[in-house]
């Protein structure tokens, strides 16, 4: 895939490693462990893992920093994970190919489309939409009037975007994704029908965000839909109407945001995780898997359960649920038995009384 | 975005509210209460926010009834979250605008097309399929051959209708959502290979129905899907084959109606609630969001929990849940101490005996 | 729909079925047992209601073994369900009608696709995909590079399959679906920033493999995603990068498999289920709606909630969930009743002592 050649050592320096043995050996890519072949460098995420740094045939391995030596090329580092992620991500580094807009793509009136983008077939933007520079737009994407998309951002194939929104630079969304689609608001009226709330704000999509595969991202009802710089959501996540997600935040599959929830930086909601509407969840809180937060929490509260209480304490109790029927059945036994003690002694000191 | 003009006590009537104040005050348009500027009309949902009414600029507010004087141009009515919808949808109402079939959409044999539509590119409409007037039809639509489309009805951007679905007028289907893909059906035979079975009924979706982005409403094995008329459904809902869901229902992201489910009118599903298949659900119920209901529930009952329970025992028994350890902690001490006094009262019994 | 005549007798014999009565009765085509009318032929589920043999129009009913005899021409089988399935299967079948590449499908540079095809306007094709015989491409669907589809496989229409994707034969991949998206893989670096891990590795999916409509299977980090032959999943279905689902899986709505889980053949995840990464779930492991996996389990294991227990211990806690707060009083009463008790003992072991 990757055309280029680099020294290891050049890649070492690339991440602030610590080189060990050749940093002369040439490299053209990376691979797990076990596939990785000559030519190419690997990583091994945990020192406990040594041995397979006897039986992979890479020419490098980016290795912690326990691991001091190995017939290997070695590159040391804190993080490993993030060391590979870095220098893989410089090996895959193509200059972008602008395929331009194809025939069979669709444009409206009054579209700024930049110099060099790839616009695929059955693609169809609305009117006035504003394309930047090194864009690429899938096969049969929709993007409705008067919406944006950054430089250098990604919208995969069959992506809906609706009118009006706002994608910043870098950005990628998977397929299937709905951007902008309506809030889910009605006033119910006495015989119970339900009329719309209009929902007439919209999304804003900040820079470096990544969007899973089948997400739906709900415009506002009035003003906007937030996500900003450095988020990263997996696959089949909803972030509801007038929800604003901070910087860096992590939402895992199926990650529900109800309406106007507020996330601070670097929140993580775990997979099946959910907030009801109207909380706020400061800095770095964590919510673990099927996590219901029903109330705000503060900055580094890490919780799980429903409603989510503080892991620790969700964990223990999760760890003993299995035995509330031998607690109920031992609790009935007490019973019992303290009713007969209690009698016993009653007969005790009425005996003692009467001597 | 709406070019009416009206007077204040004309959205007042509409809506019988009473005006206190000017009553020719000309609005034309609605917006949240720190938006709206002058010749825009807001609502103040409840009275115990009355301060936002000094700094608002909107030239008149939908207020509760409460709210019995200020300097603006009031609407007072009983539930301001309804007058304010009905005010906000009249003031955006516009005269359908037909845009006509798209030369780049695709029409099958046979399609019966309203004079009046709009057909986007990129749509494909199959054989036989029926549209009505004022429908839209965006960009990338799939509607399989003999399917039928009310009029009024709006379908969004890369939805897919399979064959023989029939919707009903003034229905909203927003984008990504698949109607009448198959059901879940297989018999397994001795060597436990799955055996298809075939699902050659369909999906009636009936009038003012509005569907969320990238639901699924799956046809029946046999017979009909069916969502009656007036529910509201947002992102991400699952519904199984042979389900009916009745009049007025809501159904919130990622509920899950199991195959065969019966739903009757005004029915709550929260989100991520769940029915076991074949269960039927009466008028009025509500299922708290996670809830997963596994038996008929009778009209008005109010559920939550796996599986359901009454909500208000639900509720108690999550929140003690957290308390499990200690409790269970506590049992295995009463259990110590209760056995100490059994057999401290048996020496006391036998010493009394043998004195 | 189906244009074949079938002699009953011809139809027990290809479910080694047990004719009773008349073997010569032309059947045209299955219904449900409230639906089927002459000429058709039906199935009865269960013994319990043979009283619907009295009532139902049908020519000839498919019945289980402890049926033995009525005024209709029967078939008698263990298994009715499987009987009618295959049976119904036979009497649709139809012959492939290839209608080729339709005009307004685009294809890119060095496609192979097969003599006998149906791809639908606004299917997009990358470059060097492989389509085999007699499959269907449905109606902006996308195919990325590189990508395969074996033989009499079914892609339905907004399908997105990215590069480099392998799909066998007699697939059916269900409306809205996404194969091929990147895995959800970040590596931390020390502000907080998350640094995309590249998704280079692929998917596979093998023969007989059905999945249901906006389901998401990622490709993996490195190497494959791999669905085994005969597995059956629904809608919402979450399958992560690196997961190996093994032959004749049942995934039901929602559940969600997240990175490297290893699943065993016939493994069933029940709706709303999932499990932890790196979990292996041997053989015949069933887990019950909702049920959260958090570590490997023994083949034929059956569990149930978060995390997940054996299914009869989960099943007798959920039932006594809700009397939590009631035992928790109980708890406390004995507690207070035991304490009064000590004193009391004391008292009374102090008065023994004074005399």
């Amino acid at each position: 895939m990757s055309s280029k050649q680099v020294r290891a050592d050049e890649l070492a320096a690339m991440v602030d490693g610590q080189l060990q043995g050749d940093g002369s050996v040439i490299i053209e890519g990376l691979d797990s462990i076990e596939a990785a072949g000559p030519g190419q460098i690997t990583f091994l995420a945990r020192a406990s893992r040594a041995e397979l740094l006897q039986t992979t045939k890479a020419s490098a391995v980016i290795v912690p920093l326990e691991i001091e030596t190995s017939e290997k090329t070695l590159i040391r580092v804190k993080n490993p994970y993030l060391a590979s992620a870095i220098i893989h991500n410089f090996l895959l580094e193509e200059p972008f190919e602008a395929t331009g807009i194809h025939p069979r793509a669709h444009l409206g009136a009054g579209c700024q489309i930049g110099g060099e983008v790839s616009i695929e077939p059955c693609a169809v933007l609305g009117d006035n939409v504003r394309i930047g520079e090194r864009v690429r737009i899938g096969a049969g994407v929709f993007i409705g009037d008067n919406s944006s998309i950054g430089d250098d951002t990604v919208i995969r194939a069959n992506v809906s975007i609706e009118h009006g929104c706002a994608i910043g630079k870098r950005v990628t969304i998977h397929c299937g994704t709905v951007i902008g689609s309506d809030g889910y608001g009605y006033a119910q009226d006495d015989r119970g029908n339900h009329v719309k709330r209009p929902q007439v704000g919209s999304v804003r999509i900040d820079d470096d965000v990544e969007i899973g595969a089948n997400c739906c991202v709900d415009r506002a009802a009035f003003g906007l839909t937030w996500i900003k710089s450095g988020t990263k959501i997996d696959n089949f996540v909803q972030v509801a109407h007038n929800v604003v997600v901070g910087e860096n935040c992590l939402l895992v599959s199926y990650a529900a945001l109800s309406g106007s929830t507020i996330l601070g930086r670097n929140v993580v909601m775990g997979g099946k995780s959910s907030t009801k509407g109207h909380v706020r969840l400061a800095d770095g809180v964590m919510v673990a898997g099927m996590g219901a937060v029903n109330k705000d929490l503060p900055a580094g509260a890490v919780v799980g359960g429903v409603p989510a209480i503080p892991i620790k304490q969700w964990t223990k109790a999760a760890t003993v649920y299995g035995k509330i029927p031998e607690m109920r059945a031992e609790v009935r036994k007490l019973r019992k038995q303290l009713d007969e003690l209690q009698a016993r002694l009653a007969a005790k000191e009425e005996n003692g009384k009467e001597r």
